[in-house]
């Protein structure tokens, strides 16, 4: 249902959560997102549009989080790469259907709120503190190594 | 959130309906679904493979349902288009993801099922024959005009 970029841009965002705010070398978080560099450049470069990152070119470049875990919601994050919009008015023009969709767009609408809803609801933080869950995008080998050096 | 395809499917599919099964030439449906030809061609050709609809060529020939419109739900149009598919298994591989998600994908997955249920809850016909709600693609002029031919 989601689209690929949407998918990175999560485990893009997942990954800079992870290491704490750390600036990360974009090939290291191609490396542990598992996405292709290439394909990768392109959604940071939306993420960064949308002033979720910031990136710094360079010897000792790279990408962070510009807010703190808690404070980005999984909504921002889709919404930076493909945008969540409920459906307000007709898409079909019909001017009898504004104020009151039919049967058919109605229910488009309430499964895109249904989605809306349930990424407003979680931040990064939510998704790297849960207790007794594992870690996005790790091994239980890589999550230790998280753990221990407060980064990969 | 959903593609121009899959919104594009949706009112073929209700238009077909609401023509009560009849053969419907494809610049008809093209019309009154405000798609255009060539990509409503494209929709058409997934539809038929997916068995829900059946075309023919030439004089009277045009495009019609498969099945009663009660008998189709709202998942199978989708899923014959852009197919909804829960998160079975990690999308990095990482083994000890395997029937424990992250939190990051087992939110991914609940979206995907709570809009699967809701079109998984609805059929061709509720679209139709909801008491009160207007018309899919009709104007309040178009829907007296079925309501008099049995189709426009």
């Amino acid at each position: 249902m989601f689209s690929q970029t949407a998918e990175y841009a999560l485990r893009a965002m997942a990954w800079l959560a992870l290491t704490k705010g750390d600036r990360v070398a974009s090939s290291s978080l191609a490396e542990n997102t598992q996405v292709p560099p290439d394909y990768l450049a392109k959604v940071l470069q939306l993420l960064a549009k949308a002033k979720l990152i910031a990136g710094r070119r360079g010897v000792g470049g790279g990408y962070q989080l510009l807010r703190d875990p808690s404070e980005i919601r999984l909504l921002d994050v889709i919404n930076a790469v493909e945008p969540l919009t409920p459906i307000e008015s007709c898409p079909l023009g019909l001017k009898d259907h504004e104020g009151k969709l039919c049967p058919l767009h109605r229910r488009v609408d309430q499964a895109t709120r249904a989605v809306i809803k349930l990424f407003d609801d979680a931040t990064l933080a939510d998704l790297i503190n849960e207790p007794g869950a594992n870690t996005p995008l790790c091994s239980e080998e890589t999550t230790a190594l998280l753990t221990i050096d407060g980064k990969r």
